[in-house]
């Protein structure tokens, strides 16, 4: 082997790394059949009917190939942002396009900066692309914190800013006015990557509006709100060139018909998902009364799930492994400050009653209840 | 926008290209509201009936993502080609394992070496990762100059060899001694990218054994036998080491639940697929009896699709724009000496018959019949 091929500099560099232990593993190494769900921020409500539906019609024709354009859905989604087709690019999910962003924005040697501990896969794609990473750590109370993102983009000459907003894992949120002051400290030549994976669950007004900031890529996608985070479709809207961009090294077959089919079929049916935000919004206020009852403090959020402050690391991820014992599938922040705590997806009022009975069960098990 | 964000020097060289006019779009153009899709090599046969099931089964539970390690089609592929899960990575289509292929063996600057003209996919990773692309003609009769491929990759120093086996667009295929006498050929350091999305056609017999050699990463897709195109499932074989330098570049998430779900249980009806195998081959002979009939040569084809000789390159896009006024999608291929042939994807028996008729009616249309 030592005369074969080997892989280029770079990428024999990386680290064998695994930034997420699926269910499915965490299943298997616990013993349990199946667990409830609520680590993934998958939406417990799942697809729309009409989604459902129109899947249902096409799955005759999944050995067609989709329209590599995505035409029909970029005109739907064009529509509903008031902007052009040539303003949006289709994707894989968010994950393909932040690999697109980086590697259309950032050369190796460059300087990116983001949040520590923010969603992991764009820490992922700028170590694989050979950028540098620049990391700001998140404010005690767990806002993302923007003035120090922006100091430390031009110290660092940083070419991307990633900002999750809402954020993930911390659930919180800058609006309009924030994000708009936070866009104009950004040294000019920044290109600001602004993760809407979660924005589907904040009121529309508190966004930015069309037409589109040249110096802004914004990603939404279908897997939260929408309940297709297993069919892998996503949209980025920006700039046509920035668009552009992305079409040069994108896919070209890269998003899957059904995906598609799915993806236009929920555009159609906007009732679902207004339903799916409310009743997200109910499951965050249980969620809340949960911590008050078992005397955890939990973080504000704006997405689809609640952060539950479990007083250090240590308990934290004794809890995740409490919780794992009673199949019980959640995540938590790895970095400090927010490492201690647990993060939980808002699930069915059903799971949330589950997920209500087995936190006060987990806690018992660890003695981990926060000092008072 | 002149002081704004701009692109990498390598994307902001890259062309904005359209490897592929989508069949929806050429309808659009030609004022038709569907064509006969004879063009991409798509299954006219569609899925196996038990994926049909089985994604219908899971279209619920599509909120949820599907298993990043897709462990349970790895081992029911490992056992199928005897090997260890270790030997495969899944990913979203050949397209995308050939992406992974670039970006882990070959550095900007770097040459890779393939047939003029062969599956476009290749060239445009390796022109979007900044390698340099050495290309061979192909010989006059088809083929794939295996000689010259390696002789190539010796005076250019080839980190990669791509060879699409059996091949599109010319449908040639190298058997597994020649195969063997071609990697014995290669310079030690080159990695074989095989790739074989069309391997299903032929006798696995002629196909290289297990267990897997470590200078050649081999590619199975689950688009053209399987029918299952639309959803974007692929497979890598390939040594331990190689597998896992693509693990550290790969989307965790990249591959779609219901394609899991479509893959594992085609692969449980191996009875649909040989039919589907034993229809092509029928097909395949339709189509040589049609140019025989129509004055036309066809080159021998070991894939999904025949090559009709039309004579020159100029009467083949008149012929291919003769078959799309008729609704009929078809392909051809670019570079010389194959530009002269159009490729047609074997369709169903009803398929075939209206692709026989059309077939004559466009060459009248074109006067385009070859010189007897």
């Amino acid at each position: 082997m030592t005369e074969g091929p080997s892989a280029t500099a770079l990428i024999g560099s990386l680290p064998v790394s695994r930034p997420f232990i699926a269910p499915e593993e965490l299943a298997v190494r616990a013993g349990h059949s199946a667990l409830l769900r609520l680590g993934a921020n998958e939406s417990a409500f799942g697809p729309a009917p009409a989604a459902v539906a129109a899947m249902r019609d096409d799955l005759a024709r999944v050995a067609w190939y989709g329209d590599p354009e995505s035409m029909k859905l970029r005109e739907e989604v064009a529509a509903r942002h008031d902007c052009a087709v040539e303003n949006i690019v289709v994707g894989a999910g968010i994950d393909d396009l932040l690999g697109l962003a980086v590697r259309g924005y950032l050369s190796p040697g460059e300087a990116s900066v983001c949040a520590l501990g923010t969603y992991p896969t764009y820490a992922y794609h700028v170590t694989g692309y050979g950028g540098r990473l620049e990391t700001v750590p998140y404010d005690d109370d767990g806002k993302v914190p923007l003035e120090k993102l922006a100091r430390t983009a031009h110290q660092r000459g940083a070419r991307i800013v990633y900002l999750a907003n809402p954020d993930n894992p911390s659930g919180s949120f800058a609006a309009r006015p924030a994000l708009e002051a936070f866009l104009e400290e950004l040294p000019a030549h920044t290109l600001l990557v602004l993760d809407e994976a979660y924005a589907d669950f904040v009121d529309p007004r508190e966004l930015l509006p069309a037409p589109i900031n040249p110096r802004v890529v914004r990603m939404r996608t279908f897997s939260k709100a929408y309940g297709l985070a297993g069919l892998r479709v996503a949209y980025a809207l920006a700039a046509p060139e920035t668009i552009a961009t992305f079409g040069k090294i994108r896919l070209q077959y890269g998003v899957s018909r059904i995906a598609q089919t799915a993806a236009l079929a929920s555009l159609a049916e906007p009732g679902f998902v207004a339903g799916v935000v409310r009743e997200v919004a109910r499951g965050r206020e249980e969620y809340h009364a949960f911590g008050r009852e078992l005397g955890l403090a939990t973080l504000p959020s704006s997405a689809n799930f609640v952060n539950f402050d479990i007083g250090t690391r240590e308990r934290a991820e004794g809890l995740v492994a409490a919780l794992l014992a009673r199949a019980v599938f959640v995540r938590k922040p790895g970095a400090a400050p927010l490492d201690r705590f647990v993060r939980v997806t808002v699930g069915t009022a059903e799971e949330r009653a589950q997920f209500g009975v087995a936190l006060a069960a987990a806690l018992e098990d660890v003695g981990a209840k926060a000092p008072a």
